[in-house]
C-alpha cells in the first residue's frame, strides 16, 4: 500500500429485518436515522459521501436519501454486486477517503424481500435454474461427495446460526431449531432443505467512515479497516474450478489478510456468508479456518462448546439476507464484537475480526479484516 | 489532496450512438471490444477493477462483462446516478489508484434507448410530470424571463451542436439545422420544442484510467486528471435556489479548478451536459465561462466564429444521450480533443479540458478538469 489515510468505522445504524412491504426510500431511511440517533456527535454537515448498497430498480437513491436526511454529499450514487454490494461500498467509501477525496463517507444498505437480485436473470445458460438454490444444490452434492459429508452433519450450520440468532434483536428468526428439524425441513432440493436456505427479507442497515483524524475526534472506540481482499472469477459458476471450495474467497482472503499482515490464526470472529448451510464449511475451509473436509466438524465443535466466533449474529440463515444490506449488517456485527458491545453475542476479547461476503456462487468475494 | 498518486487515462473504445434494440450485455461489450482493439498493449490480466456504469436493471454486469472480456478483477461492481453515472464511475476509479488499491481499470458505460433512467420515478411529487422535459421547461421558463432570452435565442445551441456532431462518427445525427428548423420542429411544452432537447439512445463507451508509473509505460500520450469536483443539492429539483441557474454545478466546478489549480480561462475546451438545449447557456453561466444570461450571447458567437471549444462532439443533444455512457463518452471527447486526435472537431492545440455532467435538474453535478 502507498501512504494511505487510516479509514475507521465511527458509527452504525440497524433495524430489524422483517417480512415488511415498503418502499425502498422508506426502508434505507430507517437505518440512516437509527444511525444518527445513536450518533448524534456526527454533523451531517461533515459528510461527503452517501454510497448506496441495493438490487432495488429505483434510481438516484443517493439524492434522495440525502434529502430525506439533509446531507448534501459530494459524492452520491448507488453500488449493485448483487448480494457483495454491501462490502463493495465499503471498499468503495475506503478509497475515497484513503486517496484524500472524502473525508466522512455514509453508507446506507437496503432491500425488499422480493429484490430483483435474487432471480440470476443475467446467466441464460441457466435455463429454469435462475434461483440461487440450484447451485448451491450442486455445491452441496460436490462438498457431501468429495469430503464424505452427510445431511446431519450438514445441518448443524443452520441449527447453530439459527441458535446465535436468537441473541440478535435484529434477526429474522426467533427460534431455534434441532438436527432433526433441519433435516425434517421442507425439501426444495435433492440436497437442501427449507432450513439450509438464508431468507429474503426486508432489512437496512447504515456505517459511516472517516479518516484516521475524523475518526479520533467523533469516537473512543474506533474500529479500522485494516485488510482488504477482492475477487471476481466469473459471472457463470460453471467457470468455477471447484464446486466444493471457494476460488475468489481463497484469493480474496488471503489479499486481506497480507493487507493487514495477519495470518488467519489471529482472527477471533468471522462473518462468514452463509447464504446456504454449505457455503459456511466452505467458506471457512477456502478461508484457512479449517482444512479441507473439516468445517463441519469446525461448526460442531463451536455449536457444542457455545463459541459464537463464527456469525455471531446468526449468519444469513439466521439473521436473514436483505442482499444489499447483508454486508454491511455483517461490517456492523464485527464493530460490535470489537467494541464489546455485542450483548449475549459476545466473544471473549476479539482484536482482530472478519467478513467474508460474496455473490453468485462465490463467483465474486470480499474479504475484510477489521481492528479494534 | 494529499500524498496522492497521479491517475491517467490511457486507452477507450467508443462505438456509434444508435436506435439500436440490443440486450445491455451486448452493449457492454461493444465499446469494451474496440478498446482492446485499439490498445494492444494493455494486459487484460493487470486490470484490477472493471466498473459498469448504466441504469439498466440486469444485475452483476461487471462479472458479466469480465468473464465474457478475459478479465478476472478484483473490484467488480455497477453504479449508478442517472445522466452522471459515468462519471461517478470515473471519479470511483480516480480513487481506487490515488489509494492504492488498484493499479489500473476498466470503466464501461452503456445504455439502452429505453433506460428506466429517463423515468424519474423516484420523485411522487412530480405527479405526472415524471419526464425530464418538464424539468427542463421550468428551467427554460424561468431563464428566459430572468434574462430576457427569446427561444430563437435559445435555438442557436441545437443549431450548433448539430452542425458539430456532423463531424462526430459516433454521433445519432448526422444533420444540421436551422434556426427555423429548430423553431419549426415539433412543439412538446410551452417552452421546447423537439430539436431542444437530448435523445435517448443506446451506446457504449469505455476507458481505462491507470496509475501514474502504469499510464506512462502504456502511452505516450496520456492524459491526466487532475480535478474533481462533486456536488449533490437535493433529490427534487424544486430544493434548488434558483431555476436560472446550477448550484450543484457552481460548487463542483469551483472544486474542480481548486484542485486542478486553475481558472475557467485556463479550460481550452469543453463538454456541457446540455440535456436540453437551456442547460448550454445555464451551464456556461453557473461555470463561469460566461457571465449570467451572456451564455447565448457565447453560444452564437462561437456557432458564428465555427469555434469548436463548447460540446466538440456534439453534445449531447446532437451525439444523444445514453444516460450511462454519456460522461465515459464526454471524457472521451476531451481525450481525443488533448492528444489532438479529434479529426475535424479538433480545436486549437488544447493544454487543458473540462467535462460538466449532471443529473435530473442539477440537482447533482460532477466537474472533471484533464490535462496534457
Amino acid at each position: 500500500m502507498n501512504d494511505m489515510n487510516k479509514v475507521g468505522i465511527v458509527g452504525y445504524g440497524i433495524t430489524p429485518f422483517t417480512k415488511d412491504d415498503k418502499k425502498i426510500e422508506s426502508i434505507l431511511l430507517d437505518s440512516a436515522k437509527e444511525l444518527f440517533k445513536n450518533n448524534s456527535q456526527i454533523n451531517r454537515d461533515e459528510i461527503d459521501a452517501v454510497l448506496i448498497s441495493t438490487n432495488n430498480n429505483s434510481k438516484y437513491l443517493s439524492p434522495v436519501l440525502s434529502e430525506m436526511a439533509g446531507i448534501q454529499p459530494k459524492i452520491a450514487h448507488t453500488i449493485e454486486s448483487l448480494c457483495n454490494s454491501g462490502t463493495n461500498s465499503i471498499v468503495s467509501a475506503y478509497s475515497y477517503i484513503a486517496s484524500g477525496l472524502a473525508d466522512m463517507i455514509l453508507i446506507t444498505g437496503a432491500e425488499r424481500y422480493d429484490s430483483p437480485g435474487q432471480i440470476l436473470e443475467w446467466d441464460n445458460s441457466r435455463g429454469e435454474f435462475k434461483h440461487p438454490i440450484f447451485w448451491a444444490s450442486i455445491f452441496a452434492k460436490s462438498y457431501k461427495r468429495e469430503f464424505s459429508i452427510s445431511d446431519e452433519q450438514l445441518s448443524i450450520v443452520s441449527v447453530k446460526n439459527h441458535k446465535q440468532a436468537k441473541e440478535n434483536p435484529n434477526a429474522l428468526s426467533n427460534k431455534t431449531y434441532t438436527i432433526e428439524d433441519v433435516m425434517n425441513s421442507k425439501k426444495l432440493t435433492d440436497d437442501l432443505r427449507l432450513l439450509d436456505c438464508s431468507r429474503p427479507c426486508t432489512g437496512s442497515a447504515s456505517i459511516i467512515l472517516a479518516s484516521e483524524q475524523k475518526a479520533k475526534q467523533l469516537t473512543d472506540q474506533p474500529v479500522w479497516i485494516t485488510g482488504i481482499g477482492q475477487k471476481t472469477i466469473s459471472a457463470g459458476f460453471t467457470k468455477n474450478i471447484s464446486f466444493s471450495s471457494m476460488e475468489s474467497t481463497r484469493l480474496a482472503g488471503k489479499t486481506a489478510l497480507k493487507m493487514a499482515g495477519k495470518n488467519i490464526e489471529n482472527i477471533d470472529v468471522a462473518e462468514i456468508h452463509d447464504a446456504f448451510s454449505v457455503c459456511e464449511p466452505m467458506a471457512l475451509e477456502s478461508l484457512g479456518f479449517s482444512n479441507d473436509g473439516k468445517g463441519t466438524s469446525m461448526v460442531k465443535e463451536l455449536h457444542e462448546t457455545n463459541n459464537f466466533k463464527i456469525n455471531p449474529r446468526g449468519g444469513l440463515i439466521g439473521t436473514g439476507h436483505p442482499l444489499g444490506a447483508t454486508g454491511i449488517a455483517q461490517t456492523i456485527e464485527i464493530t460490535q464484537q470489537l467494541q464489546s458491545n455485542a450483548g449475549n453475542r459476545q466473544t471473549e476479547n476479539p482484536q482482530a475480526g472478519l467478513i467474508h461476503n460474496m455473490s453468485a456462487a462465490a463467483t465474486s468475494s470480499t474479504v475484510l479484516v477489521l481492528e479494534k
